[in-house]
């Protein structure tokens, strides 16, 4: 490109981002898009296929993490990477289930660049059917076959916190429940806990953060422990963490010093206190804050009605409300990230 | 967005669009992107999984199948909409395994709007593993599991001809072979046995097709069959189609009526006289095409080599010329879509 088209480029971006402030309609300027793998190792396995046209014997690659990005023109010091929760994929923070905008095109909208993954073993990250095979096989038994299951819409209703049983919302609920055959849709079966502990997400999410030279980690529900786990492995890359409503937090009376090397924000929505599911867990993290700041760590836990926000689901990332929520979330970047350099 | 602004974005596109032109590394202009699914049902089963944490009975989505999408600033009539073929997922179409632009981003900057699907049961779009459940649970006997496999990287070698044989690379080869280990991390187990024929992702992609009211299918080996199948089901649509080293054709002597409603390219790289696994395919979508042609059809059948391209793989769209041959469809889909208007 001529310096004079660069240089017209360049006022186009200043313009285009006025208008977007106003307005995201406004087309959306890339600086760079793709995606990519991290992590990864092969396999040799005699049980891969029992199709006559597909041989049984051979080497596979498992354990990659699938990674998609976009880049904005005049992008932030540090991306942010997405990270999706149970029975999902990074579809989580696309498009909602009724059509509006995801974070994934938000954050980006507002300066981020943005990364998002499929876990091992889910969506574009391939899982491992040896096992099955060999078992079709008869090599196998089949109690020995991989666990996996798939959420059943009834209870993950109440366990998402749409309402209090199935097919009842909350009263004033942000979820867009009229597109929940939409929401559905986005439902995989799980394997993790046929997986290692931790997750082989949790080393691939490590040498994803080392190889972008520092990024806010985003987790949702089951991966919401993952940055904790990924910074115990090493700190570095991790210049924040975020996690909504974590399935689980550290262990408050470990050791919590990786967690206060970088600013922390856990995230709730609303109900909490009607589930009893998510009660204790919200307990258990509000220790695990507690525990981290007494240390010395700039860590939040914040519970959205405690600050305004009413009527938010386990799936806040596609409430009616998302972008005031990403907003907020967008302040307390702005506030936070570089109060404390990435380690 | 003012009037003012809005005029001025326009005059940025057309700008950058002349920039473009020139370089790939300009900013890309987006109108619009997100994602969605088309299909789906629900179905209800006892065998959901065998964790007390989650329930054994309840009602799951199947068959959706994913769909991601890039609108440019000032959109060509039809999109293209790519479909991947065995053992892969979307991924196909995005960054190459050695990192330069793929036909996801090449096609939105040579301004077509590009809907990237992934087959069902692959991917982002779930799987159903009751069936899997009920084995482990010893409620079906293991030899019903569903049939699946994963290719492996030595037939894998062979199948797609980077070479005679594996870790040997045939003369002149354009795959960019020294990343194969990116490749092969793109490569997910196939469960496309164990579903309905034709495959589910067919109907969906002929409901796609009508969604968007026109777009040019362009499928890739496994699906090569899939944009004839969805056409044999309704040619609504279906403005074109690009069928890239399919699999298999129609049979010609079948009914081909179908396939005289819209423009045809089927597409062939290099190596295919020295494969015993490709030449009776190409063989056999030659007597096809002869057929479409017989009874008054655009269609084309097209080996690389013969039109002075040599060197490409089954990957072609991954090739390190994987750009110049996205050029040369282009320029087919200029002569071609307009000649004859959709159904």
């Amino acid at each position: 490109m001529s310096k004079i088209s660069l240089a017209f480029v360049a006022a186009c971006v200043l313009m285009t981002s006025v208008a977007e402030a106003q307005d995201t309609n406004a087309p959306l300027m890339i600086a760079r898009q793709g995606s990519f793998f991290v992590g990864g190792h092969d396999v040799y396995s005699e049980t891969l296929s029992t199709q006559p046209a597909f041989a049984p014997t051979g080497t596979i690659t498992v354990e990659q993490m699938y990674v998609r990005y976009q880049v904005p023109v005049a992008a932030k010091r540090y991306p942010i990477t997405f990270i999706h929760g149970c029975c999902l994929t990074g579809k989580t923070w696309e498009t909602t289930p009724d059509g509006r905008m995801g974070w994934d095109e938000y954050f980006v909208r507002k300066g981020y660049a943005v990364y998002i993954v499929d876990q091992v073993s889910r969506g574009r990250s391939a899982g491992d059917p040896t096992v099955i095979v060999s078992a079709k096989m008869g090599r196998t038994p089949a109690d020995q076959l991989p666990t996996v299951f798939s959420a059943a819409h009834e209870t993950t209703w109440v366990n998402f916190r749409f309402g209090p049983e199935y097919q009842k919302a909350y009263p004033g609920l942000q979820f867009p429940i009229d597109a929940i055959s939409e929401f559905w849709k986005q439902t995989l079966p799980d394997w993790a806990s046929s997986l290692a502990t931790p997750n082989p997400t949790v080393p691939a999410l490590s040498a994803l953060a080392i190889r972008l030279n520092g990024t806010i980690l985003v987790s949702h529900s089951q991966s919401g422990i993952y940055p904790f786990q990924t910074a115990s492995l090493d700190t570095r890359g991790i210049a924040g963490i975020i996690s909504i409503e974590p399935s689980a937090c550290p262990d408050p009376t470990g050791d919590v010093t990786p967690y206060t090397k970088m600013p922390i924000m856990i995230l709730w929505g609303d109900y909490i206190d009607l589930s009893p599911r998510w009660s204790p867990r919200l307990a258990a993290c509000k220790e695990f804050a507690q525990a981290v700041k007494k240390s010395g760590g700039a860590i939040e836990n914040v519970v959205l009605p405690e600050v305004g926000r009413r009527g938010n689901s386990h799936m806040l990332m596609q409430d009616r409300n998302n972008l005031e929520i990403a907003d907020w979330l967008l302040a307390w970047l702005d506030r936070s990230i570089q109060t404390i350099a990435p380690h």
